[in-house]
């Protein structure tokens, strides 16, 4: 039956238990008293009001509370505190080189205490056992995380599509909302791939996430008559409200990505019905998540921008709930849902006094009360990262076979840190070859399959990344299972390639023979197996490392690790060759 | 996978016919152009807007149609006109006297395109073959109609309870959307009988509806703690305001039950969140559908009770479409969604120029364009009211073995057409026996089983029924599968309940003798097969017979059906005895 187990959990006992405490024939376990609570249901601000808790659940809403509490009752006087449900981030990505236990430590703390997370990297590394260690890793923690399938849009040809019998298993898991993003130009280039994907997803029950960075007008309603519901990529107002107004659920990103929740506040302006807006992070890096903190900085952020608090946190809690048909059990304070619910000091000021999170308070002033739990993960799972061979110089060579002296060649041209366009130049043939050309800041950028074809590579060329000397490379690379490596000499870029395998993943700077900087990522080749904060200090030693080698870009491991993806226009690689995002059509090099 | 097969509906081919309209390959059927329309998902009245239709689905929404239209669209000019989606009766009660297919023909040009039922009736009757033929004449119909699985709260002990397996079947069905109303006192006594039940409704991802009537404080959140969502019983605004604070989606009812709307409409002025406000009839009796109309109705009452037109419409569409978990394929106008529109002048007058169900005009300045599907019961159905003998006076006397000249009895005093309580009177004995006695009003009440052991009667006493002579019987007896007969002597008691047997179902008026009037019910033994006009003129005829002999109450044919439920207050009665709702202990006549 699918996820729907998740809407009856706690089953006939959890009811029992709370009818008798609601009426009066036991005590609950914890009680918060006297409190200004925010009931999202009716928008109010409700004066001196008390919770009653029986175990993970809430028995009690209201304002006579007596009758619950017994000698045992833990009870917490929130006397001119406000209480407000536990914050829910919409749209996650949680596999962000932190482990799921550290990133948890830093999340429950500001009163997040439920997550919807994309879940599609370890299927691209590992494949399906990889996903079913992830989801392991998450599951039966102090807050709830839930995944959504993988829809697996990638450039690559071979680790495109999600098998049908691994889309079955995953939608019948209770932990399992729905399909993951899929990006709306491979939707409507291909629908006879997804459309299928999508009913099996729809027949389940669950929901369809959208991708739709600028779509608009007919394309835009195309996409969205294929089922797709939500859509976290609007960047402006008006995009936020076209997609509002075809019956989507929009939501809004302020996260490591982008941050687009200024330019989107001003839709708080229209007037118009929020009922369907949601706050999300689109994933938080390492650094963001340890400096900024997570939810509550979004839900503060939105109020910072003249946002109603009230309809700031409804975006972040019921709507959310709603979206994804949980209201039945998340998203406000009301008999018979998880008791998740912070403690604020005002309406204004999220900045959580308590976390309660299925009861239990799991975080208090900043302190966390709870620890998450450690999964380890299996020996599969821990050498992901197949080479054939050491690879030498000579692998990252570009032959012509033609005998000429010039070549057309199509270059990755980085417009931003992320955006990337085709470049058409023209590049002198040398003894055979194509080389880099440091003083024109042409290099070269290869890709290598880990996983199918151990060692398959493709090399390429990219301008704008302006890499003075030396190779950075990486194990995680968007939407493939390739290593992606950048570098102006060939040496370097094999041993930054061979170094990632040596450490069964991770992020190397390379320069002279030597790993002057690097991220080991020993789980898929994707997570660290440290503290955040230690993580956090080799970021900024490896950017650093990077920049030292000339490279401008704010965040440029993000700049390389999403040179494979299909998500960001427009010229993309993988080992399979580029991808031009416009025609979809995977390309060599040069240009015959 | 149950239910969710209707989030599919249409599938891939659907999908790619609406892209293909939308990306100017195909044309589109049917096209409303130049009109101002309501985006219920942003609460915006938009000017100039167009909508293009292929099949049953919109495909497009926006203010450039051009390239959907051909030369073979059929093309509306909506200039000066508005555009809203269909209605929805988010509970409806589709057994009431007429057919569906006449209910349909007047429900249909009001602009109603969804509605969803309680289809409790036939299984008390029949039993599983009822409900699954009565679920067949409502299907495949010009508007979808959907039901809720009959949680059989009965105050008969026999007709209690829904078995498991039929529970099972009904709730894997695509038209099954949840759990009927279980009413709160009695899930509250007997959480045992009611809570795997819900578990297993809420297991299949669908919704437990409520009924909640007078409940409030610590009672309602115990109720509410068993996973119910919705409550359309909520006779004030007080009363809606505790349960949508506690989590609730509520309906508010406008129907022939009850007229809650005025009453409620001053939530209006409090400026909650109304998102999970709902508009419903709870059932509309033949002279109320065939004088006032169906939804278009209560919408335009709620408009006039002073709710803002934008959220009226909202309340009957977007926000019901969320609660059922429907809103990816009803609700609003917007690609993908079924195309259920509704063409009228202004915001604030619902009566409808052009009604559109699933892509088709069904309806035109109220003539009806297309016919709904008749549908032929199977031979069990038109022969549901058994009886193992033909009923003699003797069978409704009430002997006294002891032997005495007063006893105490519970007597059901009929407080107002509906409300009853008990009352305990010292009545005389006389011949061995108690009989009616007209002077003061206390007349025989008698209720015989028509299914598990045909012809097992109790007989009780009533008060304030007012019944000068004659008696009245009726095979449609809520909640039970009884025929229920008040009467003012024996004979005519006997008379009226063989009128039925032989009718096969009906309401009959008798007195001397003689049938005054009837109403023959063959369906079930609880629906007409007669033109909707025909039934209200013999219901008329009924009512002038019934209050001729002195009853009177307003709706007397709804006073001696409900007198069997366990859904009104407070003293009822089945053929096992009766019941004080207070305390749900079933009792007999003598108080010994």
């Amino acid at each position: 039956m699918g996820r729907h187990g998740i809407l009856s959990i706690g089953g006939i006992e959890k009811t029992r238990e709370l009818m008798n405490v609601t009426l009066g024939k036991e005590k609950a376990d914890l009680a918060l008293i006297n409190a200004t609570i925010l009931n999202v249901y009716t928008g109010e601000l409700l004066e001196d009001y008390s919770v009653a808790i029986k175990g993970e659940w809430i028995a009690y809403v209201g304002n006579d509370p007596e009758d619950t509490i017994g000698p045992h009752t833990h009870v917490i006087d929130a006397t001119g505190k406000t209480i407000i449900p536990g914050l829910i981030d919409g749209h996650a990505h949680l596999v962000w080189l932190y482990s799921a236990s550290e990133f948890l430590r830093y999340a429950m703390v500001g009163g997040t205490t439920t997550i919807i997370t994309e879940i599609i990297e370890p299927l691209y590394t590992v494949g399906y056992n990889g996903v079913v260690d992830f989801l392991a890793s998450i599951s039966d923690q102090p807050i709830k995380i839930f995944g959504t399938v993988p829809a697996m849009v990638s450039i690559s040809k071979r680790a495109r599509g999600i098998p049908k019998e691994v889309l079955k298993k995953l939608l019948t898991r209770d932990d399992i909302l729905g399909l993951g993003e899929s990006y709306w130009q491979t939707v409507i280039k291909e629908p006879e791939e997804y459309l299928p994907i999508f009913k099996e997803t729809l027949d389940s029950g669950k929901r369809l996430e959208g991708h739709s960075a600028g779509a608009k007008g007919e394309k835009l309603m195309a996409y969205i008559a294929s089922g797709i519901s939500s859509c976290h990529e609007p960047i402006n107002a008006e995009e936020v409200l076209e997609r509002l107004r075809l019956g989507m659920h929009v939501m809004i990103r302020e996260g490591s990505i982008r941050s687009d929740l200024d330019s989107i506040s001003r839709i708080k302006d229209s007037g118009i019905d929020l009922r369907r807006l949601i706050l999300v992070t689109d994933g938080i890096g390492p650094e963001d998540l340890l400096r900024k903190g997570y939810m509550e900085f979004v839900v503060q952020k939105a109020i910072d921008c003249g946002f109603n608090p009230i309809h700031a946190i409804q975006m972040a809690t019921i709507n959310v709930a709603e979206y994804f048909f949980l209201d039945g059990i998340i998203g406000g304070i009301a008999p018979g849902k998880y008791a998740d619910i912070v403690i604020i000091s005002d309406l204004k000021t999220i900045k959580a006094e308590y976390v309660i999170s299925k009861g239990r308070i799991i975080a208090r002033e900043g302190d966390l009360l709870v620890s998450p739990r450690k999964h380890t993960s299996s020996a599969q799972n821990l050498k992901s990262v197949h080479l054939s061979r050491v690879l030498e110089p000579v692998d990252f060579s570009i032959p012509v076979t033609k005998e000429v002296s010039q070549v057309n060649v199509r270059v990755i041209e980085q417009v931003t840190g992320l955006v990337t366009k085709e470049l058409i130049v023209s590049v002198p043939v040398i003894d055979g070859e194509i080389r880099s050309d440091v003083s024109k800041d042409i290099l070269k950028v290869a890709a290598i399959d880990r996983r199918f074809d151990p060692g398959k590579i493709f090399v390429g060329l990219i301008r704008g990344f302006r890499l003075k000397t030396g190779a950075i490379a990486s194990s995680t690379a968007w939407d493939t299972p390739d290593i992606i490596v950048v570098g102006e000499n060939d040496a370097d870029m094999a041993g930054a390639v061979n170094r990632i395998h040596a450490l069964q993943g991770g992020i190397v700077v390379f320069a002279n023979g030597n790993a002057l900087a690097e991220i080991p990522l020993p789980i898929f080749g994707l997570i660290a197996d440290m503290p955040l904060h230690a993580l956090v200090q080799r970021i900024e030693e490896t950017k650093r490392g990077i920049r030292d080698l000339g490279v401008p870009f704010d965040d440029p491991l993000l700049t390389i690790m999403t040179l494979t993806t299909a998500a960001i226009p427009f010229l993309r690689i993988c080992d399979e060759g580029l991808l031009n995002l416009k025609d979809g059509r995977t390309v060599g090099l040069v240009i015959d």
